[in-house]
C-alpha cells in the first residue's frame, strides 16, 4: 500500500491523480490533500479519501473546513506551511507536486527533504529551481519522476540504454491553437480561442503556455535538469495529433518514442507506480488506435518561445527564475483581457533583458528573482499600456 | 575485440554485415564466412576482411577458391558440413545467421550448440523450429538477437518493462507494392513488379513474401517464438512509410515503438554491438527524419498469409516448418514465370490442409516434412498448371 500526498489535489492533474487512485484502492491510500481556494471540492475529496492531513491557502477557508468537517479526523491547516506539512508527512511514501505556478516550489522542496519520492506535474519548479532540486534529490536518494506526458515519455524511454548512447532528446509539441495561423493574426487573440486547446484538456495557465509555445520553452528546460542532457541535445518537433508524447535518438538512428492517446491518466499512472504499470486499458480485443502521426519543424519566429529557453539555460543562475516568473504575471494579465497575445513574450523577453543574472544557488536568491521579475513585469506591462493609451 | 562469423556472407544481409564490420574495425574481426554460390564475391570478402575460415555451397567451387586464394590462410569448406564449422569455429563470438531459408537451420542450430550468441535475420529457421531452437538457446545460455527490423524494435522495446505488463505486440507491415491494388488485379502481378518493394532493398525470396504478406506471418510465428508470446496476444498494422519497424502496447495504454530510416545497418549494428550501440548515425546537426507515419488496418481477404500463420501456430508441431517449405516452393515457381502471383498462397494453404502434423520435436522430423512438403508443393502446381493449359 502506497502512500501518496497531493499537492494541488483540486486542479486538472490533482483530480486525476485521485481519479486513478479510485481505480486501484487496493495499491494506494492518500495521506495529504493540499489546495488552493477550492474549498468544496477539496471538501468531497476529503469525505471520499479521508486523508490524515489537508491544507488550504487561506486561514479563513481552513477554519471554514475546520467546522463543516468535525465529524472527520482530518487535520486541516494553511498556507505554505500547511502545504509543507502535506508534503513531508511520515506516512506519505510519493507527493504528487502539481501546484501551478511557483507557489510549487518550497512544498516541492519540503517533500524531497523529507525524503519522498515526487511525482512531478509542476514544471514551473524545475525550471526556476532545476539545479537545487535534483541535488536535493540525488543527496536525499529520492526519485524525480515527471508527470508531464513528454517527460514521462522520455523517462520511461531513457530507461533503455546508457546515456552515452543518446544523441539527443526529442520533444513532441502539438503546437497549440494557433500552429497554422498567419503570424500577423496572433494579435486579434483572445483569451477564449487561446483556452481551446486542439488535444489535451489542461488547466488555464498551461493551456496559454501551450498557445505561446512557452510551455515547449519550459520542458526543454525541465527535460534538460531532469535527465541532465546539454540543452543543444534537445530538439522540439511540432506533432499536432499529440500522440507521440517524445522520443529518444540514439547514435546508431534509431528512434525510441512513446505514444498513446492523449490522457493524463497514462503518465500519472506510470508515476504512481514506476518502475511497475498499472492496467488502464487493459481491454480484451484492443483495436489499432491511431491512423496518422505527422511532424514539422517549429515556426520560432512566429513563436519565440522555445529560442528563449535556450538563452535563459546559456545564461543559466536565476534568469530561467526570472523567464517563469515573467510568463506567469504576463499569462494572468492576458487572461484578465489587459495584455495582447502578442506581447505575452515581447514582455517575457524584455524583462529577462533587464535581469541581472544571480547564481541562483539558494533558493532564497531564486525567490527573490522571482518577485523581482513579478514586479517587474507589471511595471512593463504597465508601460506598455499607458503607450498603447 | 567480438570474433564475427556470417552465414550467407554474400546476400543482402551478408554485404550490410561486412558494411558495418568495416565501418568499426577496432571493434569487430571476421573469423568465418560462408557462402552459397557467388564466390566471387566470397573471395573479394576474403581478401579483404582475412577470415580463418570460410565455406561455400559446392565441392567445385570450394575446390576453385583453394586454387585462387593460395596465398591466403583461410580454411576452404563446403557443404552443409563446412557452414556448420564456421558457425561453430572455436573463436566466434556471435554468429550472424543470415541463409536464406532453409538451408539455414542445421548451422543455425550448429552456432547455439556451440555456445555462439547468433544474430539472426534468417527468420525461416524460427518459423521451422522455434521450438527447438529457443529451447537450446536457453540450454546453452545464448542469446537469439534478431536482425530482422522489426523484431529487432521489439527486442529493443521489449527490455523496459517486465513481461507482465506487456498487452500485446504490434508489427508494422509496409503492405508491399501491392497494398493499393485492387483484388481482382493481384492475378496480373509480374515477377517485375512484385520485386519493386517501395521502402526497403532486399533479397528477392523476402521481397516476394512482403508482397504476399507472407513475410509478416512468418514474423507474427518468429515474434511469438523469441519474445514467448501468445500469437493472438501479436497484432499487424499497416505502414507503408516503414519507419516504425515495431512496437510493444502496455497495459496502461503506453505505447513504445522503434523507429528509424530504413536502414538495415541499424538492427545489424545493434545485433552486433548488443546491449552497447554503434555511432553510425552520429552527425552534429541532426534534423527532423520524417514528416508523415500513417497506419490501418491489413485487408486479410486480399492477403491471406498472416491468417495462416495464426493457424499454422495454433496447429503447432511441423505445420510451421510445412507452411515455410511450401512457400519457398510456390515463390520459386513464381518467380520463374510457373506460378500466378495469387496462386502462392492457394498452393500453401492447399498443401498445410494435405499435412498431418507431427509433433516436431526433432530436427529430423522438421526435415522431413520439409521435405515432404516440397515435393507436396510441386505436385499442387503441377496439378494447377497442367489443369491450366
Amino acid at each position: 500500500m502506497k502512500g501518496i500526498s497531493i499537492l494541488g489535489s483540486t486542479g486538472s492533474i490533482g483530480r486525476q491523480t485521485l481519479d486513478v487512485i479510485s481505480m486501484f484502492p487496493e495499491r494506494f491510500r492518500i495521506i495529504g490533500l493540499s489546495a488552493g481556494k477550492n474549498i468544496n471540492l477539496l471538501k468531497e475529496q476529503i469525505l471520499q479519501f479521508k486523508p490524515h492531513i489537508a491544507s488550504v491557502k487561506g486561514k479563513n477557508d481552513a477554519m471554514t473546513l475546520i467546522n463543516e468537517l468535525t465529524s472527520e479526523s482530518v487535520k486541516i491547516l494553511w498556507g505554505e506551511e500547511g502545504a509543507e506539512a502535506v508534503a513531508s508527512d511520515i506516512k506519505t511514501d510519493l507527493v504528487v507536486s502539481s501546484m501551478v505556478g511557483a507557489s510549487g516550489l518550497k512544498p516541492t522542496l519540503a517533500a524531497i527533504k523529507s525524503q519522498k519520492n515526487v511525482a512531478l506535474a509542476n514544471k514551473e519548479v524545475l525550471v526556476m529551481a532545476g539545479n537545487i532540486l535534483t541535488q536535493e534529490a540525488l543527496k536525499n536518494g529520492v526519485s524525480l519522476i515527471p508527470i508531464d506526458s513528454e517527460h514521462s515519455a522520455l523517462f520511461q524511454v531513457l530507461r533503455l540504454s546508457r546515456k552515452e548512447f543518446v544523441k539527443r532528446l526529442i520533444l513532441t509539441a502539438s503546437g497549440g491553437p494557433f500552429l497554422n495561423l498567419a503570424k500577423e493574426k496572433l494579435s486579434d487573440i483572445t483569451p477564449e480561442s487561446a483556452l481551446n486547446h486542439p488535444t489535451w484538456k489542461m488547466g488555464k495557465k498551461i493551456t496559454i503556455d501551450s498557445a505561446t509555445l512557452m510551455n515547449k520553452a519550459f520542458e526543454i528546460i525541465e527535460a534538460s535538469w531532469l535527465f541532465g542532457i546539454h540543452p543543444n541535445s534537445i530538439s522540439v518537433w511540432i506533432h499536432p495529433q499529440s500522440i507521440v508524447h517524445s522520443m529518444v535518438e540514439y547514435i546508431d538512428g534509431s528512434i525510441i518514442a512513446q505514444m498513446s492517446i492523449p490522457d493524463m491518466r497514462i503518465p500519472i499512472s506510470y508515476a504512481l507506480s514506476y518502475p511497475e504499470r498499472l492496467p488502464l486499458y487493459d481491454s480484451e480485443n484492443p483495436s489499432r488506435v491511431f491512423s496518422e502521426l505527422t511532424f514539422e519543424d517549429a515556426d520560432y519566429e512566429k513563436f519565440p518561445a522555445v529560442p528563449l529557453a535556450y538563452l535563459a539555460l546559456e545564461e543559466g543562475g536565476t534568469m530561467p527564475a526570472v523567464m517563469n516568473a515573467a510568463n506567469e504575471i504576463a499569462v494572468q494579465y492576458f487572461l484578465q483581457g489587459s495584455l495582447k497575445f502578442i506581447d505575452i513574450l515581447r514582455v517575457v523577453k524584455m524583462v529577462m533583458e533587464s535581469h541581472k543574472t544571480l547564481s541562483g544557488e539558494s533558493i532564497n536568491e531564486i525567490l527573490e528573482s522571482d518577485k523581482w521579475a513579478r514586479s517587474a513585469t507589471e511595471s512593463v506591462i504597465n508601460g506598455l499600456t499607458s503607450r498603447n493609451n
